[in-house]
């Protein structure tokens, strides 16, 4: 059975969701393909073209780098994310290049507070998806708000 | 293949939910057909029969009309909204006639604001499905809470 | 067309939340087998290994009982739910024993408050499949808060 495209896409967001959720930090960056691009920004900058953002990643490598920060640190409040998701939208899907966007939700947790709505927004993703094997090319948070907390430490 | 219904309705919401979580208002009508109906009231005074809702309109050109209104008027606050939206329920589907329930979450953004969870419901939809071509022919967006914010200007 | 078992659940998740978002607490025992297991609790208790919940029960009638309870006290303050469900994460599926992870959130409806985030973490399933019919064996739902409300009557 040819399973359809956005199913696939779905599937592969709760995998990678579930990563983070449940706190496998460093297993995130193999979800990238080596020579990936991984950028967090806001609907603002992004409408602008400004390609800054508040993450901005060109490597795998630099994603391992990040985790490897975070961890050692360990100075950062104690919090860990819920991600909601929402069906992708299939924009393209030709020889196993696959672009789609997403509507995202993620509430955070914390310690000894309350959990609120973190952040909304939209993953534009590129994959590369070959028998069943996807891995992302290039993920672009977009995050609704531009008002970014300042302990966005954890991947979204 | 014969595709899932509930899928092709996950993808339907999909692309409605973009259209207006991008800004792109002006495509929003032709979402339904042109002798629709749109409705947007409270679970208590759909519980009750009341017609009467926040929104009501029995046809495409009053939901022309309205997006028309809201760009010209052009007085509202800032605001922009993110639909997360959970796996839909098909209560009927016969000869091209799908009824349907769906669950959904709207945050709204605001220029200097926080984001808020503005609006949670279920989406009771009426559509017509004719070679993968979705129109909505009725669609009543039963919000739970009866707490309204007058800027109910988007569509929901 | 042999179904994909991660919309299978998705489907049957949708039917779930629907009993209690509609407020049909007297279906909801019947999602069970008679023999189930049915857990609420943190995940702080569910990660050292406690077995003690905000809610234990190990057979369908004590969920009938909890369920009777509900109704006749109706001391609790108007509330109501509404579950926002992410689609499933298949953990395994061998001979109708199906095992699936789910992230959930669920947003609570006052009477005359505002609506806030109640809940958010993930279901912990065991189903029972056959023939397209699906029975829970046992639902973990873990809550990403140790924080809870004294007003957890309607199950989740």
């Amino acid at each position: 059975m040819t399973q359809d495209m956005s199913l696939l896409i779905a599937k592969q967001h709760v995998v990678y969701a579930r990563c983070i959720d449940n706190g496998d930090y460093e297993d995130w960056p193999y979800f990238f393909v080596e020579d990936c691009k991984y950028v967090v920004t806001s609907d603002r900058n992004h409408r602008e073209g400004l390609e800054a953002g508040i993450i901005w990643a060109d490597s795998q490598a630099m994603l391992i780098d990040r985790i490897t920060a975070l961890r050692q640190a360990n100075i950062y409040e104690f919090h860990k994310y819920r991600h909601i998701i929402s069906h992708p939208y299939i924009l393209s899907d030709e020889d196993g290049e696959v672009r789609s966007e997403t509507s995202f939700m993620v509430v955070r947790i914390t310690r000894d507070g309350p959990m609120d709505v973190f952040a909304v927004g939209r993953y534009l993703d590129h994959y590369q998806v070959s028998d069943g094997n996807i891995k992302i090319k290039e993920r672009i948070v977009v995050c609704d708000s531009s008002h970014f907390d300042t302990l966005l430490v954890i991947p979204l």
